[in-house]
């Protein structure tokens, strides 16, 4: 882990190690039989908060260890070694908890956050429906007032977590259309009228569950909305910020797993009477993954300061790290496949479920093209 | 399928229709199930097998369908559009029927090639081994001369089929070092002393079982082996030619089918309230992908020709089409997968499919690293 | 030359080596002195135009060759090998000539393809505007009729051989706005009112002129105009589709012998105490641009088969292989520039040539973008 | 300059202002001429000098402005946005200075520094052979001890400055083969057998002369030698991982120009009635610019911190940002110049000058592939 603890704090060396630690015995072990048999690994994740992995950058007094977005992405890069797909479904499950603890008044933070820092309850982020991804037009979840309640009707696809999970944060229509009608309320399971569609079968993350999560008539009380009315896009992007950063940092960890094991690899495989790793070609293509690999870090890694910092440039610099990192590190956990000739398509070698969960890193929490839209917009009215 | 029949002969347009609607009626529907039930699909293959499509490019006398080098290509590219996977195998058995049809001796070839091009029996290329890929010196299964047999000892690794097909091409060392000292044994299913690895899980290809097959004092007639003593690696490689055109084939098929959903989605799929196919940057990466595939076909075509023809620079040119064509057409299936948004990495959809079953063609055959040296080999010596 | 010959029919390999011979006696040894002093080698395209290739694919009764469009990519392809910017303008040139002859009349015919195919006279084509390019919509350039004359005014840019050119083919607006309006006029250079821009300093191309083309009430006699009125867009049109795949085939001569530059650098020039292409790295990329030379090619001769035979997708593929060959071989070129090591930034060695010359390839007759986005219509629509 | 102060302390942001205000007001206006006549813009650079560019990182007592290796980065970025050729040849002028001002006693620092530090006399770097690149077993020019003297013979290649500049830091053989036995030694211009050969012709780079270095006899003091006997060769790596640095900066400089005249000229040019910029296409290209600007930047700045600080990975980090960043900072450039369409083509515009300029820095102070070594040793025996 020599390159992704230079030019740390020794406090951050520390959590670092820890959570290398972590990952190397708790979920690296068990990384592919949670995927195989599609298990949610909740225990392993109830061990994860015990140190404080639950919350990371909730404030301590409900519970969460008030860490910075930089500390932050350090965790998650370290953890996703261990199991990329476990560990992406923590940083939106730590996304969810920090929407509450920021935008939550005082109530909410003390009857939600706990038991989310803890793991006890796990959180799912409703955003996503199947007719609109980032596009907050087309949002057609409402929750109509009525008295201290409001009436909720609609659905939400591609949900992590979603049928497992205790607590959604979910985004609906309150007002007129775009962005400013939409609030953002917080629902528990159990909840009548709330259901799920049935499991996604997916090429990889699959020790989270993802179902579509329908609303029919769920009565949710006005006391769970986060914030104003009309204020809950804002909220849901102010999320997406962090998750995004997140969401980087765990494509970090899996290339940094991926150049890891092919470099073991290389070493130790022959062919024409020597290790792999004498071929010049293996060699400079091993050199351009472990460069891009910490351009992508620092990339992440910037912007996590940025937000931090509170830097007027926070936001499209999380969108470049989210869109160069996972790019990257998609193509560097493939190219480190390839120079696992065969073995890199079994699923007895590690390497294949790093291409397989990192996959979507491209796709969710706003697309990659999604992410050129932004920054080009940002260059083009700047 | 427009653009895969430009430039074809009436005839030539015939069987790629025969062999698309074959793909679409009797492959399409059931990909996604032989993949997650790991299903060898035998009985559709006889089906196919009775369209003429078990011995393509043998010879008519034992039952093969007596087509062109072209004409496979074309077939191997509009059935791989079905199941990949599927074609995958089907291009391998075939390989090993022509081996069989021109190295093998008149009794051989009646003996072996008709229950093979109708699929009633499959067969398996056994050249790889755990400790060699293209590496002929270090092939290390041998097969020791007794009498009038040949007593086999070793094993090979990520044999297509292996332990559900019935014969089994195998290189084994009959000399000493080097490639002159390899030879080509055919072996049954049955004889004593073979037995198989575990079947593989794989990221993909999961259509057709890959095992190790091993060989403890096999017994196997001499008049089994194909070809002179020290011909075995000589053999191999020629039946490499056609199979790298082969595979590349079906990694065509697989791009055209990926880029055909792909444009699917972008007409039907809306976003910001309008069709995806509207957005610019979509429709030029689409162009930049229908462009590639061209590209793609136009080098598996050529050197299909060239093969044919017995042209000199055919073997340099197998290769480049096979580097050229896999390495393209993955990018395709990925770029594909992308515009699908999330959807593309759900089951339900065929698209992530192809990118999961096509990225082993970089890899088998000879690696694509293995095709740059072969190619590097013929520039710097030519 | 060999992969470029291969397929050929023989009388096609016989004129290639005639072109051949002819770009390494005739052309390569100036080609630097014409690029640095800005020679227009008028003399030595007039030795050219002996061989026949002043009218390659013009008809034999007005002085043409009557060859096929592959053949003309052939012999471009070829002396583009020698001096890759004369024989882009020799392109252009024979585009002109072809449209004069095809949809010309006999008497303009006789007029003026004698003098072009012996390139005693030379020929512009002036389409793009200060204001436009590939937009006929805005093209601004008026014709208004004055009895049997057109009064012309406007101002076209980029005009190659501009003010060194006879005949000046003029795409005009003679009607009303969008492609309809547009008629094609013939110009010769001393009519009244026809002026030039400064010459224009370049990055390549250095070889051709490049000036504005002025008209400031310009008389142009009507029997000057090919074709009906308003059916100019559409014969600028269809001279560039063989302009394209000209273009292209100008650039496979770049590729090509910045290929064999690098080859032969790499062989000789030694590093650590061995020839470069010892560095399995360089053998491997050497392969890759190869390869990737071969598709181009294919690309390239497969679009100039199909507007043969005026197939019905003839266009498409015409902006394909322009759009293919033209990246393909600009990234071939200035990979062989970076084989050289330092020498490859040296005047003295011609492959930074290659490299500046062909880098407008991918701008001109159409940006590359233009390209997408007819391929991405025709993907579309279709 | 906004997303380039992100982040510095108002210190640096001021002396980036001062630079930045340099490369417009002096140097900008004059790129073109310097280009086209080759000029050595010696005026210039003494007034840049006055600024405390001419010893940026050299310490304060002999005329250095002794900041540190990030600030050196930051004012080689700015002011290469000016003139790319003329910051990197005074970028290489102050890694002399500094080899000087480090390795040199007190006496050679007073007797060199100063003039050099105020561009009174200018600097050349002499470690390139005819016969040899980065490859320190192949040097051949030798100082033979004689007294109080060496008698230098041999010669050197692609000298950045060589015969318009006044001292000339050599490294020679001294001592028995391999690095061990290189010694580096001070020369004068005037120095009796010191010639020069003919000024290169460049692709760019064009305002700093470049000639080959040629020494017969020349009899140096033993004074004019930098550090001990034999430690030549350690001296010339230290100064090339600030080197690199400094050249990576100016790629920084270069793409960050290029970016800024796209997306002027995306805004002002108009296509089918509006501007450019208007198409999504060349919007997310430009985005995908920025954020490998933003990359390359990081990759930069971070390798600067690691060398002022004597991190141990810090000449990796070196040759990881100068691989990255002069690799991408030219498609940055390239592609920028391809957005101006014909315009970019055309010397009356900077930014094909940016793309001349920078393609050197992918082969020199070590060719990218010798980067690409660099790292692969550190990966594999790490």
């Amino acid at each position: 882990g020599g390159a992704a603890s230079a030019g740390l704090t020794e406090e951050q060396k520390e959590f670092q190690k820890v959570a290398l630690d972590f990952a190397t015995k708790e979920m690296a072990p068990h990384m592919a039989e949670w995927d195989e048999k599609e298990i949610f690994p909740v225990e392993t994740m109830r061990k994860a908060a015990q140190l404080g992995f639950g919350g990371i950058y909730v404030k301590p007094d409900v519970g969460g260890s008030g860490l910075s977005r930089l500390d932050t992405s350090i965790i998650f890069e370290a953890l996703s070694t261990g199991c990329t797909s476990t560990t992406a479904y923590m940083s939106i499950h730590n996304m969810c908890v920090w929407m509450i603890d920021t935008f939550g008044n005082e109530e909410q933070r003390r009857r939600f956050c706990p038991s989310l820092c803890s793991m006890e309850k796990f959180a799912s982020y409703c955003l996503t429906e199947p007719g609109s991804g980032s596009d907050a037009a087309s949002l057609l979840t409402t929750a109509q007032r009525k008295g201290d309640t409001y009436v909720l009707n609609g659905s939400k696809a591609f949900i992590s977590g979603g049928g497992d999970t205790d607590v959604y944060v979910v985004m609906c229509r309150t007002g007129g259309p775009g962005p400013k009608g939409i609030s953002c309320l917080v629902l528990e399971k159990g909840t009548p009228g709330l259901s799920f569609g049935k499991k996604e079968k997916k090429v990889g993350w699959n020790s989270q569950p993802t179902r579509a999560v329908i609303f029919e008539d769920c009565v949710v009380p006005v006391g769970n909305r986060l914030g104003a009315e009309g204020q809950g896009f804002s909220i849901a992007m102010k999320g997406l910020n962090g998750g995004r950063i997140n969401i980087a940092s765990c494509s970090l960890g899996a290339a940094h797993a991926s150049v890891l094991l092919a470099q073991e690899h290389l070493t130790v495989r022959k062919q024409f009477g020597e290790p792999l790793a004498n071929n010049q070609y293996l060699q400079f293509r091993l050199a351009e993954m472990a460069t891009r690999l910490v351009a992508a870090r620092l990339m992440v890694r910037n912007a996590a300061r940025a937000l931090q910092e509170g830097r007027e440039d926070a936001a499209v610099l999380c969108s470049m790290a989210k869109l160069f990192a996972t790019d990257e590190c998609f193509a560097i956990c493939n190219q480190a496949l390839q120079m696992h000739g065969g073995y890199g398509y079994l699923k007895d070698y590690a390497v294949q479920q790093f291409v397989r969960d990192i996959r979507v890193h491209q796709i969710l929490e706003g697309t990659n093209e999604v992410m050129r839209m932004i920054v080009a917009r940002n260059l083009l009215q700047g």
